[in-house]
């Protein structure tokens, strides 16, 4: 079984950037636990800021791989070609959000992605991740 | 540790309510298995369709228990009182949704009561409970 | 045959708010009216300012009623909630108005309730309840 | 007492239009099963698709009929022109729908003809008809 | 002379709720002191977290009372059936809000029940409803 | 000199139509005056209640006559056709209305035709016809 | 193979309206050479000023023939009438507009009738009419 | 009989402003010919770029004079005081516009001041003035 | 203790405008008995009709008086600087109208200074300046 | 004579996406069918997931090709950069939807890139791109 | 070389209003450094609450003067009037705003005056002014 | 002291584009001139078409630069991935426009990326970018 985790723009900055509030973890530290809790799937990653790249990717695992977790960040607000790329494939994504984007700005209450995923996650942190990889393991 | 789960209204009717698509079990139904995986817990279950008596409920248990998981359906988009609610006590709140609120009407697009909550979990069925649960268990 | 008529908030006052405008004549005056005319079905009468309550008895009698004729007055505008009792429920639901909805406020030219309904029969006065119970029989 | 039915635009397609959905009668048939339910009132129908010509009748009939049941189909969401027809003359209107525009497309929840009438029977399919004939009769 | 406060929802959790910010008195404590300040008329006081239940209070005291003071707290945004409530009565209605509403979230600057009021006191704390009181008793 | 008179929907009630409040002159009563005040230019006179007819007379004359003045009336706000028409022909335009629409439903602020006029009289009453030929004689 | 162009209100002032800069050619010219360039089709043309008379031809034709290319000017931003008629038909529909209408005026990027239709070609002149032929001839 | 000219910022300008496009003539100029050509009123000129003065000149004027013509220019669309004012006084006022408002910036479109006269005359240059005076006049 | 009431446009006609409605009593007729029933402060008065004229008053008194009573009337809902100017000075500032701005236009519904001040007194009529008054003196 | 046909997100997919709908044709060999029917011209073909890789490619071809067809899918609704792109450059360009953007979701009907094109044409199928490259071609 | 600075209403406060926030430097205070860095050009300064004394200032030195800085404060955000007069004057005008507009309040983030001005400077503290006299010096 | 100057979509195009307008001076022209004005500071230089590419280099640059100068052209409208990118990092960041964005289509008020900025520079030309690198030397 075979799931990939697609983080999009500025995920990369986890653990740099203001450490003392975010942790000094990084995504890749975290995803070494992750694939030690879930060690019944294969986990992959994935990350970048270009959005053509991450429409790639979805392409590229998307009629392929049992699953797929996204956390497309400010793309999610704003791109009808990643909400169209998720449509098109037959691959089930689920969408996660560490922090709660009903509780942020009113531009982040809307998820053109979302809406075409199985579900969303968002505000329970890391942790959401996790629940996305079992939900789609349990698919 | 204690933990309550409140569904709002038109909940009761799961199970009853076009069971060839919905499934023929109930939340009650659903609840007892609940029970059983997560068996570390006391968990508790609250349904009403009144608004009013959601907002009792939340008062009554806010200020001890370990964690609270709300489902307030239709009064999700709508109440602001509720929303006053959840945010007026001290226990964690976590929204679940069992449909993909993103990918319904307009309306339901928006939530003020998600806005209070620690996270959201939309659209990953029935399942969106047990990962509440365990992510208050955790907190 | 068995159809109820259910009213919402402040249709209790009618015959006492304003009698040199509205008359002297209560709903339970123009319900024994009403049973005289349409003698040849079994009516049956509820009224609530809860709007729990109105959502508590939709589920009580939507699925053994062979119609229902609601007149949620206020909640009509704002209840996504009693929408989705509508919805979830067999029976068929006429929506009727007192007065015309279109010819008040902009907040009330808008029914959350009445797209769940088979119609709306809104402007019509009191005969609006007569009409719709008719409309409920013959279907 | 004289009262007339002026159907706008596309409705002489009933009967034509997608039989197998809408049936095989055409509206003048239905008229005349409702000229022998209503024998004791003078029915005439008019017809047009021309915004111009509906309001020519309505100032043709408005100060000497009883009543005028209006179904303007297109124009009842777009036409400040018959809506200040229609509040231009003296005969009570009463506007019908066959469907449910309350359940349809969101700019057909507007009407500005009807908010000029004396009430509204949207979604009771050709029986709403009547209900406005029975109504004015009345009045 | 007859005036009562009817406070709605999580009005009960004052002196509870953050009492570090809010102070340990409850609205009870307060309610005490009024009818000190006030000794010159016979004050009432009525809580509910219950929509419908303030509606029916407010037509229990509508026709009889000289004044009433209302702080709706969040169905002030949201409810147009507790707006009817209040225009359907011909007792004299004052709100009031503890906090200033036109300083904080937008969906707080619209009043329902404000516009079927006489008048609105925001902002001047406690305060507020003792002014209210004073108003009615002149009146 | 050549100027024509086009008045929109309704236009023709004018005397017959709430004499009581409107007076008794219908506007062909008015034009009568009118073409004695005026009497060095042709003057005349077109209504209809049909929007291609309006169109056709716009096109009849706007390649000939010297001046133009329409009340389009309830076209006047919903009619792009007539406003693509005054644009398309040579002859100057001006707008006039009877009441002023700035003081009316907020539907009736907005003006298609009027933009394309080289100018608006509104709320003169029927003197705004007056107005209207000297300034196109005077051009 | 029958297949008929319907233009709408100010389409026949091509070739009088400002010709240096639409030129001299008027529609009717045009048409001449569109039936040469698709001479194995038989081709016809209806143009009119009335939303009645398009709707009208719309039925009369909408059963029978085997495509109809429409350009309904001015009406395509306004008339649900016109949508609905297209809709009614069984007969398919290309709309054609010669300027492209995104790139004009905000209210023109808005179309009820082409919302309705196979497809649109906006912008391309006069040869959008060749092309929409030549669509509907492969269909 | 006693009618005042009162014009608001900016308009001091005219004939300093672009003179190739405007002209040489100041309003001052205008004012003069003005006076000439109705010389059986008493007329009046005012002009202030001070939202203040403007108001203060309408308390002044409006209780006394026949009435009142006003371009308040920039103030018309965004001046509650100014139109507030307006409807304070008995005089009738009456306003004007240099340019047509509908044909420029959508801002433009609306008019505060302008919905509290009895009309408005737009687009029809320094004319505009002489036929508000002649209404008043005649009023 | 230094308290002053600040009044805004228009006010200055109470009394005068309209005095079978609104009464013969000038504010400065009540400023002389409200300066009796507060006589344990020294109250002062100031109005004006220019915004300018609001903000230099504002800056004159905001930075040693002890409090500060504004009723700004139509700036109220259109100036940013006056919300800016009781921003930026340390007296408490308390806003009043004597109508019930929530009751009247949309457009009054809006306060950008009231979003500023401690608090909002509205629809008390004159009385709102004495619990203004009251409130500042018990800060 | 050179023409190129630049292709946005996710229209690699086509004959491989959902196949049993959209057919097992991929636009790779559509495009070696449309170099057969256009022979006459040069044709050259781009596809990109990148919104920045399409930018440059339009930079690149756009100063010395001949004309351009766009179908820039997701991009078309949200792409400024993509618009200034297309304004930037001297060849023409035509945009191409094979589904009608205008019966789809509404964010859909919006296009920032078409609206800088010389037209549209949406929603008949691949043949569209035939008929911007032979609108180009005789340009 | 004539240049001013024009700064709005509140700005006077500088160095007084919140020292420890903003400073204890006055506006005064830093023209005179300003003088003393740009000293190769005549500069002046002007500060006004006054909307009116604003407009008056930029007419009288609009036409003589090598260009204007302007800070217009809260009424950058509501002033047409404003606006309307830097568009008519021939000098140059740049807007300074100290903090950055596009970081506060959604009101803020419009300006009527910036959309006349060549240029508009934000968030660069009193560093914009030196800068705006230093473009229009070059100019 | 390390500076870089990020240009985004279609600055490539600068002396290419348009050149009769724009003139034939590039973009890196204009930079080596600007090299040797602030020769005091080491300036670097990056543009690119991509956003993604935009994100990385600003994640390179930002946490060891002292300052950044950023024109994102077409992306300043709807990138909320760079907003996020530019608020992640701690180098200071100033917003260069070389037009006056508010003077341009209304899509071009808003700015994602400069609400996230230090301050703006808009309307000045290529003089902004200097104005922006002496600031960011200064602080």
């Amino acid at each position: 079984m075979q799931i990939i985790i697609i983080n999009g723009p500025n995920l990369n900055l986890l653990g740099k950037r203001e450490p003392e509030v975010y942790g000094h973890q990084t995504f890749e530290d975290y995803f070494e636990q992750l694939k030690t809790t879930c060690s019944d799937v294969e986990l992959h990653y994935f990350q970048s800021n270009h959005e053509g790249a991450l429409i790639d990717k979805l392409h590229e695992v998307g009629f392929s791989y049992d699953g797929i977790v996204v956390n497309l960040a400010g793309y999610t607000h704003t791109s009808v070609a990643l909400a169209d790329a998720i449509a098109a494939i037959p691959a089930p994504v689920v969408e996660v959000h560490i922090s709660n984007i009903h509780a942020r700005e009113a531009f982040r209450h809307h998820t053109y992605t979302g809406a075409k995923c199985k579900g969303i996650i968002s505000g329970l942190g890391l942790k959401g991740y996790e629940f996305a990889v079992k939900y789609l393991q349990e698919l």
